[in-house]
């Protein structure tokens, strides 16, 4: 592990243990209130994780949906997610993370996602072989039949919605060995690259939520693909996350 | 706390503590290997609780859905579910828990439902006014507008069900706030119990998995029904969980 990843490590403990504050505070609070809680955590999260960024890399460009964009002076770029799994959080669920990468010239080279509950720290640079959960390293599953497979998929709970994804969910849950809908890619794309879930299919999720755990769960072993074809750009809207040994 | 919920508390902390071990060890198992641990983690945990029911209340009968039932002598029964939210517990994701009723007479007079990620302690009885998260009473929340209210629904991934369940739910997710998807019913139901969300829907859950949780909702002011009408029995299959304030 690198100073560098060390000293973000400390910066997510840090701010998660403010966030894991917000969330248990935010019981037998009414609903708008909650939701005000929500965005004063994001946005503090926010705050805090750019100012110390802005301290340590004052050239580094930092992008969140936060807040307006800092532009990068040296072709490095930081990308936040303060809460990826807001309705997790909000909810009460304890499967929400921070998310953070770090580009160097729109290629993300340093990944970290943390939850603040179970305090799981993810990370991965360019730097050094292999991907790590806290102390131990990680990898992918071995699955590589749809029948064996364990599948999470991205959901939003509009009609709308899951009307247009029924089809397509509806081949591979039926197929699966058992499927999840999941609300945060961050934490569902790391739970492929920890071997824990064989794929994650995402129609949805934006750059902020996965361009960290995507990179991941390439130095683990996995597979990224866009929902399209065969490239991949953290970059696009969703994607399709996998063990690599399984087509999906 | 009565003495008896001390001692119950001490005995899901413990069984709890095995649970834990078993979810975090899970990481890179083969899936059949997956499912084979979470099968002996579900035994033991239910061995477990019923030899320390057993030795301590031996006139008592004991269901649970993982070994045959125990007769009761006297007119009381434990319900036990070792695992609520298997597929949680699989999938790595921290939202499971141990389930624990006591009936007399058919009427459950006390309530343990337990997390042992966040280490979350509910209970109720019927000795003593109102319902417990670890050491301070929790109540329902005060939502009554359908349109600001978050919902959570029982949610099994396979196409044929969600067909079915779309109209129902596709009339409610239109009108809330938001809705989530959920799997394990007790740590759902006593979600609304501790006014985090404000109703809970599941047209398939069974008595082990609700017993424990909605007597809790019940004693922190809230609300059960069946799916069919104004009755509720926690014998049924299903049912609505809320505030008391809202109507689904």
């Amino acid at each position: 592990m690198t100073d560098k990843s060390l000293w973000v490590r400390g910066l997510l403990q840090e701010v998660g243990t403010e966030l894991e504050r917000g969330f248990y505070q935010l019981q037998n609070y009414a609903v708008k209130k909650r939701f005000d809680l929500r965005s004063e955590c994001d946005l503090q999260a926010d705050q805090k994780i750019k100012a110390q960024l802005e301290g340590r890399f004052p050239q580094d460009g930092i992008y969140s949906e936060e807040s307006s964009e800092k532009p990068s002076s040296n072709g490095q770029r930081w990308i936040i997610d303060p809460i990826d799994g807001t309705s997790y959080f909000i909810f009460g669920e304890p499967f929400f993370s921070i998310s953070l990468a770090r580009e160097v010239k729109g290629v993300v080279k340093e990944a970290y996602v943390y939850n603040p509950i179970t305090q799981e720290f993810y990370f991965a640079t360019a730097s050094e072989e292999g991907a790590y959960l806290n102390d131990g390293e990680i990898s992918v599953s071995r699955t590589s039949e749809l029948k064996e497979a364990l599948l999470a998929f991205g959901f939003s709970a509009n009609p709308a919605g899951i009307k247009k994804n029924l089809a397509l969910w509806g081949e591979l849950m039926g197929g699966c060995k058992k499927a999840l809908p999941w609300i945060g890619p961050a934490l569902s794309i790391c739970s492929v690259a920890k071997g824990r879930v064989d794929g994650f299919l995402d129609t949805g999720c934006s750059m902020e939520g996965q361009a960290a755990a995507a990179f991941i769960l390439q130095k683990a072993g996995g597979q990224t693909r866009d929902l399209e074809g065969e490239g991949y750009s953290h970059r696009s809207i969703g994607g399709i996350f996998t063990n690599g040994a399984l087509r999906l």
